[in-house]
């Protein structure tokens, strides 16, 4: 397998391969990472707050969305045409039992890959219709990311926090222009200006277009004439190069640390 | 044409043809309808309010939401990868001008069409790999709806009013179970609570799981704590039949001189 090789043009460091498991393989793997990710979080929070009860789900059903949202006002969660409906983000949910003993989210993980363009630069591969371009137009698939953003929103209404960490990987997140090689020594630009590679705009409604690869777990209230309106941001982390097993791992520990931090402060 | 048939165990309507355009084919269709009924909406606001002047986009710059979040607060609307992305509902945008010479938006219109049961089996087309099934389990690019929603919601933060009107369209958006005929006078269940058919669930996060098929262009505020919240609640309109373009224009004339009752009062 032909090694990745950092562009003379960029700062972003494109990784010399690593686990090689990772790279020219789809999706899939990088959920599974994602999901060991949260696994590991999980535990370590279990060991390092032997006081607090923690408990890992992977699945919320919409019906309790529904009664959460019923319990904050009547005309709320009264919608549900498939009884078993479920949201999965695919890094989990992570609760933390509180003093009244009610639940309370600590961390939501997603990871999401698109653009495939690096591997199929590097393995040689051409495409599109002909199978003669370098690279793929990219898709909009990603912009399914804010249905379980909205959803856990809505779940955690009644909260000051909201500890929403999305991963974004691939050649569609690169966040500064990258030089991959061809099998034969040449090179192809992946640039993050472009509109027909880059999708990370598609994503950063969910953050209120702030900067990227910030933990934004605590809720901003900004006042609205007199009152006052809360901001929900999910932390979005972005680029081309994929999120290593142990660094999202930091970051959702993190965030996970914040959510506790608000909790214990609300008391 | 086939006609179709109004079941026996439902009241939902199944229209028995109408416009012999809209059906069988496919979701342009519909989003063309959806572009005609705004249209006539900003024709009639203009002619019923001529004191008032209003303007029709098919489309904001990102970078035009990103002005307003930083207007609201330094810490929004800083990120842009691609300089000239634009969100482009596909019912397009009507604004009204007003005191202080600013544009206020009165009416966001999308359609979208999932699922071509309906019209599959009317024509007597098996479906699936082995071309052997009634019925298509429904898709999931549905969830793609939040996006827009998202970027009008953060567009519209300093308001008191969301005026967002979806309209939803196909087999995976039937709210009563409805029988469908084969040419050969048998029939077929698309039932509403199945979660091989129906969608609606992975949409109505957008409205906090409201009831659908109601106008919430008035924003609602709850208490949280010593502050508020703002819920803005997209106005979800659902069902297997297509909708007309009258039906359409009406509810988005509705959703339209709702903004303006707001707007007005707050002079």
């Amino acid at each position: 397998m032909s090694k990745r090789q950092t562009g003379r043009l960029t700062n972003q460091h494109v990784s010399s391969g690593g686990a090689s498991g990772i790279f020219g393989e789809d999706a899939q793997v990088h959920d599974k990472v994602a999901g060991r990710a949260s696994t590991n979080v999980y535990e370590k929070l279990c060991s390092e707050n032997p006081k607090y009860q923690f408990r890992f789900r992977n699945h919320i059903s919409k019906q309790e969305i529904n009664d959460k949202l019923q319990s904050i006002d009547a005309r709320l969660g009264k919608t549900l045409y498939v009884k078993d409906s479920k949201i999965k983000p695919d890094g989990g949910v992570i609760e933390v039992l509180d003093k009244s003993r009610k639940w309370r989210v600590v961390l939501v993980g997603e990871a999401k890959y698109q653009g495939k363009d690096v591997e199929n630069i590097q393995a040689g591969t051409l495409v599109g219709k002909n199978k003669d371009q370098d690279l793929m137009v990219a898709g909009n698939a990603i912009e399914r990311v804010y249905k379980n953003i909205n959803e856990i929103r809505n779940f955690m209404l009644d909260e000051f926090h909201f500890p929403y960490a999305v991963f974004l990987q691939g050649s569609n997140f690169a966040t500064e222009t990258v030089q991959v090689f061809r099998p034969d020594g040449t090179f192809v630009k992946i640039r993050h200006d472009s509109g027909a590679m880059n999708r990370i705009d598609r994503v950063t409604a969910a953050n209120y277009c702030m900067k990227i690869n910030q933990n934004y777990c605590k809720n901003i209230f900004l006042g609205h004439n007199k009152s006052s309106i809360m901001l929900q941001a999910a932390s979005i982390y972005a680029r081309c190069d994929p999120w290593k097993e142990d660094e999202m791992q930091q970051i959702m520990l993190d965030i996970a640390n914040t959510s506790l931090g608000i909790l214990n402060q609300l008391g």
